[in-house]
């Protein structure tokens, strides 16, 4: 049977291909976006499956939009305002998904920095958008590239990571979050914040959501795969309430509704009095993580990359002053190590920057040393 | 925003539009496709969520695939050949809106028995296919008309629910299952075996698949919502390898993959010595309740209605032989039951019989016999 013609443009996530290899026996891997499995909850995680499985509401049919209690926790964790809704999704992948199925008409222009959350780029290709990127700075977006794009085409959504990016690691700084929010509302643009990796800072101050300047024109994606376990699967999607409801239509036609039983599950963990200390670790191990990385990279690599400093998140973004970074990376899992090289997170050929992205939170600090020193064998 | 264009051709569900109502205190409902929950597997689910939480590697993120001791086990289980493979789905709902969104052009033409599951109308409906309905016989499909069909017209699949159809609980005999897949071949029509009931006969004896007569024709949903719990939200689909793999493709970009705890409770309940004695146990008791409805309604209803009778499933499609069944099903809520009105499950008009869904999985067999007493005071 011919597949569609809109699934004959998806690439398949050279990340989740390689995962096979990059879990192998032995192979240090910095090129998932895979939180530390020691530092899940386990604790919580016990007891909360062993208190769930003692409840058998669970195990039934649902509603589509969510777990009742869930979502009335999430209304207030997230302040979400009356005339604003929340939908739980399975991960925010499928946040990101539902939105695109229920908005985009083949062809529709969307915005995107560059470069860009592979798992994005899959999702507008399959929705058959017209995708335009947009260079990034140091402190966000290129202001005037957007609104030169804005001004150009009839951009129907703006798709952003602004808190510890992926593949960058860069965080928006407090004038370009206003400024970008100030460019939606002038031309009608909705921005769709995607923030997975908002509660993973570990040094200077959390800046307010983008979304928070704009409430009316965006939504907001949320994951629960980095402050709990993303084995759980759950996320959601916040935003005006008709445009919520919209999304909820189609999540009843895609899957009815996600997991109830993982629902509750992450309510006791979000609900659970242990839960900010459990936060607070994650965050001190993972800076931890950081700073063994960026010395390493400074001692074993002094020349022919450079990167920029984070201040949370699971990535540094290593440009490559030289060298191919397919060719690097291909070489470095020869080596033992895998990274992710940097066309991946691109769809237009002529923007791409060398660079490898290198995750910093799977890993213990002594095999993040170790991936450098192979690294810096190869580059 | 403004939602697409193909979003603004989706009906809501009807069934789950009065859930609410439908599961209000006092009100009695035949109206979903509920298993009971009393006779869900509860120790099995409390001893397996409680093994399943002492497994940290099931929190972490996972193949898109699925779990693969729950792979292994279902290939076993399900007989998969070679050159065949299998996804795990979030549900079968999931599992079908992929191979709509795999497969299906705007335009395509597709094939469905009439009545039809109301997911499946949703999720044509979504993909924007031409929806061909075929008329019902109390042995299956009609295969003339099929045959014409497929003669007339380009079908790409025949999406067909031969086990205790939703919503008449019509099974196929064993001739039509063969004549179809004879169809299907020579018309090279992708047969969609959707399979939820399939594990429920209480009488007579089990058919083979029809996908059995075309392998290579076909790609098989299943459910472990009516065997284990729906709340879990896990099916699969089995195929040839080559279109189970563009499925996973979609799948990836849809939601990563279905939650691993889940998928690992699944396993343990299935592969329990207990699950079997379960599975009879529910059995036995939808076969009570079955009886217990369809006596009530020979008693209360004697004149006015008519049914087949049914050997498994969970569904009596009440036909009616005056009478309007949407403003019989509305009065009927009125007076503290909920059923379901025939013309939800019609996409075209012209073709409808007036009838009534009645589901005897949820009730106790006290409670489906007060319905009928008080379904019978407005008919």
């Amino acid at each position: 049977m011919q597949t569609a013609q809109h699934v004959q443009q998806l690439r398949s996530s050279y990340i989740r291909e390689i995962l096979s290899a990059a879990t192998a026996t032995g192979m240090i891997s910095l090129a998932g976006g895979l939180p530390a499995a020691d530092l899940f909850p386990h604790a919580l995680l016990q007891e909360a499956m062993i208190k769930v499985a003692n409840n058998p509401q669970v195990f039934q049919y649902g509603e589509t939009q969510g777990y009742a209690p869930l979502l009335e926790y999430l209304r207030t964790a997230y302040a979400v305002s009356k005339s604003h809704s929340i939908l739980v999704t399975t991960g925010s992948q499928q946040g990101l998904d539902l939105i695109a199925r229920t908005y985009i008409n083949p062809g529709d222009h969307i915005a995107l920095e560059a470069p860009s959350y592979l798992g994005a780029l899959q999702v507008f290709t399959l929705a058959q958008a017209s995708i335009n990127p947009v260079a990034q700075t140091s402190g966000g977006p290129d202001l005037k590239s957007l609104q030169q794009l804005f001004e150009s085409k009839p951009i129907k959504l703006f798709y952003a990571v602004p808190d510890f990016h992926n593949p960058t690691g860069i965080s928006w700084s407090l004038q370009t979050r206003k400024d970008v929010a100030k460019l939606c509302q002038a031309f009608n643009v909705t921005l769709i914040e995607d923030a997975p990796y908002r509660e993973l800072r570990f040094s200077g101050n959390t800046l307010p959501l983008v979304s928070s300047f704009c409430p009316e024109q965006a939504m907001v994606l949320r994951s629960s795969s980095k402050i709990s376990a993303p084995g759980l699967r759950l996320g959601s999607v916040t935003g005006p309430e008709t445009w919520i409801n919209h999304l909820i239509r189609v999540k009843q036609t895609s899957d009815l509704h996600s997991s109830l039983p993982m629902q509750a599950v992450l309510l006791e963990i979000l609900a659970h009095n242990n839960f900010e200390a459990h936060l607070n670790k994650v965050r001190r191990h993972y800076h931890l993580r950081y700073q063994t990385l960026a010395q390493a990279i400074n001692k074993y690599i002094p020349t022919g990359v450079s990167f920029s400093e984070v201040e949370g998140g699971m990535f540094i973004w290593l440009q490559l002053t030289r060298g191919d970074s397919m060719a690097i990376a291909k070489a470095a899992l020869e080596k033992g190590v895998a990274v992710v090289p940097s066309h991946v997170f691109y769809m237009d050929d002529n923007i791409q920057v060398p660079a490898l992205r290198l995750n910093f939170s799977y890993c213990t600090p002594e095999k993040l040393t170790a991936a450098i020193q192979a690294l810096a064998s190869v580059i």
